[in-house]
């Protein structure tokens, strides 16, 4: 399995995840929440998927395709650890999705930022809400482990639901 | 067809395309070259695919995950557009496969690399190596197109050998 085939296989595990998250939450009211922009290839995936919803996106700048930026009121710009707090105060536990690619490449940035990270996600999740992770929020309270689509390899990606 | 679905689409291709190259050359004998590195990905699976051969890789800057790092004597580093003039001269025509990834997010800067690099790729390579773009070369002489692998949608990615 090579470099190449290991991205192949996330993004591929990513676009299943977040499609069956869109048969899965219906009608249920409420935003998405984007962490991490990055090049804006998933929100654009979000924006196709959840045309009707408000997307909310954190990451630490801007530096996504021109075509994939959200507007300033959508955006919450800076260091996830603060904003993931300042959004909670503001939106409440709201979001019916939070998708979150916070893996890094090496193995103990990733540690660090999941444990920075997990916590913060669920208090802005309403209960019922879904979180979409490449890595294993198994550790976190308020979160239950869902079964992922078929195509997707265990740990591949990580599905779960806000208690 | 989302920005996400667009990526998976791209990776597949280069991939099958990179494949069906590791088949075609054989043990026709030749080193192997990488028209930037990037995050090291596709360089991953060049060494894979061809693990007796020199891997060439040419880029601005290393800035690919540390496992996917060739030694500085297969690095050419700096402007594409002088890197591949030099590479040519120390070289000669030997290449049996170039893979290039020479497109950029918006079009007019693609156009701009792709009429400054294309040229400049077929000194490099032997009679009947092959060169492996994500943009179309069909304007630049020396080099005829072959038929995409049978998964990989015309336009996608594109395959010529060096006449």
């Amino acid at each position: 399995m090579t470099r190449l085939d290991t991205v192949i296989k996330r993004l591929m595990a990513q676009r299943s995840c977040l499609n069956a998250a869109a048969e899965t939450l219906g009608n249920m009211a409420g935003p998405v929440l984007e962490l991490g922009l990055g090049n804006g290839r998933t929100y654009d995936h979000l924006r196709f998927l959840f045309p009707d919803r408000e997307i909310f996106v954190f990451d630490r700048e801007v530096a996504s395709h021109p075509d994939c930026r959200p507007d300033p009121e959508h955006l919450f710009l800076g260091a996830m650890q603060e904003t993931l707090v300042t959004a909670a105060e503001q939106l409440g536990p709201a979001a019916v999705l939070a998708h979150a690619d916070i893996g890094f490449g090496g193995a103990e940035a990733t540690e660090r930022n999941v444990v920075a990270l997990g916590p913060k996600i669920p208090p802005l999740l309403k209960s019922g809400g879904l979180v979409i992770c490449d890595q294993s929020l198994d550790r976190f309270e308020g979160l239950s482990p869902l079964p992922l689509p078929p195509d997707v390899e265990p740990g591949r990606y990580h599905v779960y639901r806000r208690d």
